[in-house]
């Protein structure tokens, strides 16, 4: 099989490449064309996963391929962005049909669970690794950025934190399970393999939250982002970040909350959202939690119980 | 200097970011946001390529910086679309702010020349490669596709072929240069290094061509692409293939033409168009010269003098 028919087989006829009504064009010719509705902007962003440095080696490709697309979509949740397609360049050190099997079933996978299609991309051989590129759309005057948190705002996270980044030892196979019940080892290893972009609470938050992003590269990080972009400082009550129980019990209490304030990958939404939205927001994403509040200042400052601020020891992932 | 500050001091600043009247946001936020005017709709290529596949691990920095925006955005002038914006994925298995420098000095001059400014991308470590995708808009009826060739029309190509594939050797250090001209190394190293997406040209193609596609695989596998999508056979005069003189003169005329047949890597467009709107075209690019013509039936016939079939030995490059 040579690589136009692997192409063909894998990802061009594959449940991946279904779907999407503003799909004019899809895989096949020099690029995609896309309707983008009249007044919505056209929303892009890009995520590259390299082998040995965002994934072990030996992953199982169907993970994988869920993970990639997860990551990248995730993106667009952040923005409130409705899905549109996706590109994906995959390079690849040979050509194993059952890899790209099962590589395409989790691309698949997720694809269908985030409602969005595979319009084209390119296969190369090389080092492992796959970047995806995806494409939304929505209106430019409610999108969701980094810059527009307000002072007075309440800080908020869609979700528990810290079940990725405590499932990354399990991953690489460094600690044991074995303490662990079984719920508690799928949700954390479904955290890391498979977590779930936000979308529906992203577009649900277009004309109410202020400031929003994804938490890839850690709580506090990516609260600095915003900070930085608003020119305000947050406040974060650490009582108050919700942790995820199953990391709490593989890792106990103190390097959980570690996890969920350093660690990222959980792939949660950060926002900030006048006081006044809160219980409309919580009505309809009751996993929604408010952890703190934006004032007027610089940087983020976490408090303790007594309102001290707690030295934090760790700004997020560095890659060199 | 870390990994954002690095961003910020190669990319988010630099000139390969600036421009950009379709850009309501840039760099720096979850998605980049863009304006794809009424009507209009969104086309959407990404290219890979990898150190040691596609480029030598020594290669100048410079140099890629050019060729991976210019093979990208290639495919938008394959299309007649308008650039718009594009987003890089690069890989650095290290640090070195002399490469990255020098890397995007090389993508900003290739981004001004075609008009197409960085609207955001991610940067990981790993072995050396970049994943460019690139946006543009185009009226959807108008769109050159690669399935729209009509039998009756002429086949062309927009300039000579074979003096990227000919420069090969002499990029990996396999032949010498002696004996050829400075001015024919020059254009051999510049075809190879710095193709030019022939943007003006596909463009100025919409309502007038069929078929179109940029010649990446090679002329006769590219052809095998429009005449399998159109469902018609193409006949290519192989006297009337525009061979690069600078080819012709490192490598002899019987090689050049191999290069000129089945190297790819020029990115010179080639297409169908119907004969009436011939001189029209010629008048506005003549370089552009009739190769063939469209006919019924299936596949590529390359004729010699006599009008005899040429066998093809090649068939493009394969990855695996």
């Amino acid at each position: 099989m040579n690589e136009f028919e692997l192409i063909q087989k894998f990802f061009t006829r594959s449940a991946c490449a279904q779907g999407g009504e503003n799909i004019f064009l899809g895989i096949g010719d020099d690029c995609a064309l896309l309707q983008i509705a009249r007044e919505q902007h056209c929303a892009v962003s890009t995520d590259t996963l390299v082998s040995g440095v965002h994934f072990p080696e030996n992953a199982p490709a169907f993970l994988l391929g869920q993970r990639a697309l997860a990551v990248a979509t995730s993106d667009l949740a952040a923005m409130g962005a409705n899905p549109i397609g996706f590109t994906l360049a995959l390079t690849l050190p040979e050509l194993s049909t059952q890899w790209l099997q099962a590589f395409s079933e989790g691309l698949s996978t997720m694809a269908l669970r985030c409602g969005i299609p595979l319009i084209g991309g390119d296969t190369t051989s090389g080092p492992l690794s796959m970047t995806v590129t995806v494409i939304g759309a929505v209106l430019p005057c409610q999108a969701l950025v980094r810059s527009a948190a307000q002072s007075g705002d309440l800080l908020c996270v869609s979700g528990a934190l810290g079940a990725a980044a405590a499932a990354v030892p399990l991953v690489l196979g460094e600690i044991s399970s074995k303490h662990l019940s079984e719920q508690s080892l799928e949700q954390l290893l479904n955290a890391y393999w498979s977590p779930q972009p936000q979308l529906a609470l992203g577009q649900f938050l277009l004309g109410k939250a202020h400031a929003a992003l994804d938490i890839s590269d850690g709580l506090l990080a990516d609260c600095g982002h915003i900070a930085q972009a608003s020119g305000v400082s947050l406040h974060i009550e650490q009582e108050r970040v919700p942790v995820a129980c199953a990391a709490q019990q593989l890792l106990g209490v103190d390097a959980a909350l570690q996890c969920a304030l350093s660690g990222g990958d959980d792939y949660q939404l950060a926002f900030t959202l006048p006081a006044t939205q809160l219980l409309t927001v919580q009505q309809a994403f009751p996993t929604v939690q408010v952890i703190g509040r934006v004032c007027a200042g610089s940087g983020v400052h976490l408090m303790d119980r007594a309102g001290q601020v707690v030295p934090q020891v760790y700004s997020g992932y560095q890659h060199f």
